[in-house]
């Protein structure tokens, strides 16, 4: 047993420098900035207190470090785990209730468990079932529900719901009951932050600033808004003026408690917790492969889902919301230069301190600059055009697209990224069930034969060669019959009939009992069956069968010398040689 | 709009002739003998009073010769739409009792709007993800269930089950209710009919009764065993000595009446009535295409839809059980000479006649000897050496069907056949998300290129030949991801890597999309990509693509063109011959 494949930490500690300390000191740093307001407020989303976001930051990154193989990769609590997880929760109990809390834990526990389950059991290509478009579709709708779900932060009101029709419905109530002072808050907060985000980079670089290093100041701006915003609550006591501060949080560290063992309650939320785990590893392993690509390094998948399994566990067993690997953090981290996962040790540490330490002032801090920063930071989640590029690349992915933006949008987010599952397999099978076939010719002096319909090519009135585009399986072996029978009823003289396979892959039993069938009756109506260019293990499975033993006709090894055999019987002289 | 696609009887009603007359007629006399104890078989079966079977052989049969498109398809009761249709309502009703009846009724008349709305649109390709190994699983179960089922009227005690541990345990705490009489009929007409259908044949051959018509008096032999047994259970009045029989038949015909309108029993019924349409209809239209086939005839398989949808919903309205096309019936049908879909109703007349003149004496008609046709009959479902066949062809195929026989054998008829469609569609998604690639080189001397691994070919140490032997999609496009980075992080002097297409058929959005983050990972790591033989409908789509403009390699005609532009481009002699 290999104990480094199941603890990568003990393969690259033994490796660790001086320099690579260094580095990943620094990277965690300007990770820790950004993720402190991050942690606050998509604990906030989540409609959980504000020191969940950052227990969420500290067992689960050390745990994390411990497992993970991705070096650049920042684990934590992210925008649409946050989202999953109020909506998974506000079924079970009110937001901010010890029930709701409690369930929460139990989510995040839940969601280590499966992910673990997955990995050891190598489960990791289930996730490939969720399509590019309906993941993306998905998060574009996530980013949307998100940033509307935060207006009521921003104006000052309450207001609830699990799809934008519930959310718009609540806000439009509650308008009259608007906090200008907040409102002015979440305002500002939102213009300065979409300023830095458009133009400070411009302005750091103008003043010689390295381009790295103004990005990453960039990226750090909103500490600097939650820095001022509480101040100002602090010196003008904003609480009494009705506008809402984060209030009091316990600076001390999670004590390490099993979450609730209540069987229905662990029940209820399973499937919740399979679709957190699948989309929020989906998320994980794309950013780090594309991070690790980068510098020609590699990630292991299932791997990674232990890693991120250890670290939702570690989550629900130190009062910790669920946690995944988030995109721009990750970034940041590998820009900064964080060279192995100990950066995210590191960065765990930054926040035990951030707590020990801020708690007292984050007491003043307005959530409308929470809200304010979520609403920024999930404007990158938010691709529309790719709506448009997917629709005009691909019908029925677009079709899936659509359907999980919008059932995602107007129903609630299990809903939406179900239908875009069943959906995409749907279509997929759909398409593979009525798969492209074509009649072929001789191209005149050739060995190449292509379709009657497109080319001018040579027939011959007793032999129809069917060239079948895709791999021959039970969707399509019905579809398969249709199409021979309808070919021998069309064509009375006909007398042999071809099949090229050079793009059929497999043959699965139903289609062999299709081809059995095809066989069967072609013969009953005086006609035979051949087939060409079959592939070698697709061959070699079919010397053992019926339809070998029975077929009417032969297996050539090309369709030229399928024509040459049927198509030409009583001629002697050779074909003419052709040039490629 | 044209009346004839729709309404099939329109088309050749116009050319029937006194010739085709003489043919249906007999066909119609000699299927009627075989249903009249087949229909009250079945409505035994399926716990209905046995006029229903009739019932469900009058009005049906009609409405199918108005829209059907098959000559030969025999509709009426059949044996594995009775076991269902017991399974669904048992769930609902005491069998026998009026509510259980009703529930019926309303199966019919659902099934039959389900198979019209699929006809109407065009859905006929929904039964094609009912997999051969699949369906063939579910029918031996069945006919196992079936006869297994029937055991408690041959010993003459009370049973009752889902599956075949009820039923078994059921029957083994009855046994010393055992009726002797009763059992002495059962196994009498079993042996009979076992006899007739094993040796008789042999011996009317042997006296000069042509192969066919003694074909067909074998079928009949049922008629002869009802005739004999009631006559005996009339004369010695068996009823007194504790043998079940079927008793009071209504000897008129049934009334037309709407089926009862409750809307939570047709939701309850819904998913029941839907296996059962698909069922039925994969049946029928199986023994319809393969009866058509030996006279070069077609079947419209989405007008068959709408035929077998009426003639349910005939079933329905008229007091009958769920119909649909038998196999035995079919075949006795085309071999007794059925010309056109006119033989079914005259098989209907058949069965009104023998309603109106025979239901005084079918009252003393013994259920033991019901029983004994029913097992006898199912005994041809039964087909246990097609699973050794399919487990050795191929093993996920195989699994399915292991899978659907048992959880039908020992769950029940929903959960097996539901497990056995999820199954195969898994396995089949499973199969495709992990691909066969190979990495080839170009056998010596030629333009050829195969796998390194199996043959003596050419290779580059700066150029990989990657074979992707399958449509690129959403569920294998990771598994894509990984190949090509794995191939790249072995090889640290590879530059160029070439991707020949010649098997893909199809490139979804999820897939460009993988083979846009390749190209772009491959760049960062100072490889190309490049692209070879890709089909014509996958290179139009991919012209308007990202991918396609940020490529850094080219697309190649030719994997040999390939070859020839990146593995020779300084050099002038051969490559060395190598071997992998």
């Amino acid at each position: 047993m290999n104990i480094e494949r199941w603890v990568p930490v003990v393969g690259w500690l033994r490796r660790y420098s001086r320099a690579l300390l260094f580095k990943d000191s620094l990277a965690a740093v300007i990770v820790t900035l950004m993720l402190v307001p991050q942690a606050l407020a998509y604990a906030l989303l989540a409609g959980l207190p504000p020191e969940m976001g950052l227990y969420a930051s500290m067992l689960p990154l050390v745990l994390y470090a411990i497992f993970g193989t991705s070096a650049s990769l920042a684990v934590g609590p992210v925008a649409v785990a946050a989202l999953m997880t109020a909506s998974a929760l506000s079924s079970f109990a009110t937001p901010g209730s010890p029930e709701y809390i409690g369930a929460a834990l139990v989510l995040a526990a839940l969601s280590g468990l499966i992910l673990i389950a997955m990995g050891v059991l190598r489960l990791g290509f289930l996730v490939n079932f969720l399509s590019h478009p309906v993941i993306s579709g998905f998060i574009t709708a996530s980013g949307i529900l998100i940033a509307i779900s935060q207006l009521k932060h921003i104006l000052g009101v309450e207001a609830a719901g699990h799809n934008v029709i519930e959310l718009l419905g609540a806000l439009f109530n509650q308008w009259q009951q608007i906090n200008l002072i907040t409102l002015l808050i979440g305002l500002g907060v939102w213009g300065y932050l979409l300023v830095c985000r458009k133009r400070l980079n411009t302005w750091l670089m103008a003043i010689g600033i390295s381009a790295s290093a103004s990005g990453l100041m960039v990226k750090a701006a909103p500490i600097s808004a939650v820095m001022v915003t509480t101040l100002l609550a602090w010196h003008f006591n904003l609480g009494q003026y009705g506008v809402n501060l984060v209030g009091f949080v316990p600076s001390g560290l999670p004590a390490i408690t099993l979450p609730s063992l209540d069987q229905s309650l662990w029940l209820g939320l399973l499937p919740a917790a399979l679709l957190i785990s699948l989309v929020g590893f989906v998320e994980s392993v794309s950013v780090a492969q594309t991070l690790a690509a980068k510098r020609r390094q590699r990630i292991d998948p299932n791997q990674e889902l232990i890693a991120l399994g250890m670290a939702n566990l570690g989550a629900g067993v130190s009062g910790g919301s669920p946690v995944s690997g988030g995109f721009s953090r990750s970034v940041v981290n590998f820009e900064a230069g964080a060279a192995t996962p100990l950066a995210g040790a590191f960065t765990a540490l930054g926040i035990v301190l951030s707590t020990l330490l801020l708690t007292g002032l984050l007491a003043f801090l307005p959530t409308a600059t929470l809200a304010a920063t979520i609403i920024v930071a999930v404007g990158t989640l938010i691709d529309l055009p790719a709506v448009k590029r997917t629709w005009q690349y691909s019908r029925s992915d677009g079709v899936a697209m659509v359907a999980t933006l919008l059932l995602t949008l107007l129903h609630s987010v299990e809903v939406g990224i179900i239908s875009g599952v069943v959906l995409s397999l749907g279509l997929h099978l759909y398409r593979t069930s009525q798969p492209h076939s074509a009649v072929v010719g001789r191209v005149p002096g050739t060995e190449h034969f292509r379709n009657v319909k497109r080319h001018e090519v040579e027939t011959d009135q007793h032999v129809a060669m069917l060239r079948i585009d895709e791999s021959l399986y039970f969707a399509n072996a019905r579809y398969l019959e249709d199409t021979v029978m309808a070919l021998a009823a069309r064509s009375p003289t006909l007398k042999h009939i071809v099949l090229t396979c050079q793009a059929v892959n497999v043959i699965d039993a139903s289609a062999l009992e299709s081809l059995e069938a095809i066989n069967g009756r072609l013969k009953d109506a005086g006609a035979t069956l051949h087939l060409a260019e079959v592939k070698g293990p697709v061959m070699d499975r079919l010397t053992n069968t019926a339809l070998y033993r029975e077929l009417t006709g032969q297996v050539f090894f090309t369709t030229y010398e399928a024509w040459q055999t049927l198509a030409l019987p009583t001629q002697n002289e050779e074909p003419q040689p052709y040039t490629y």
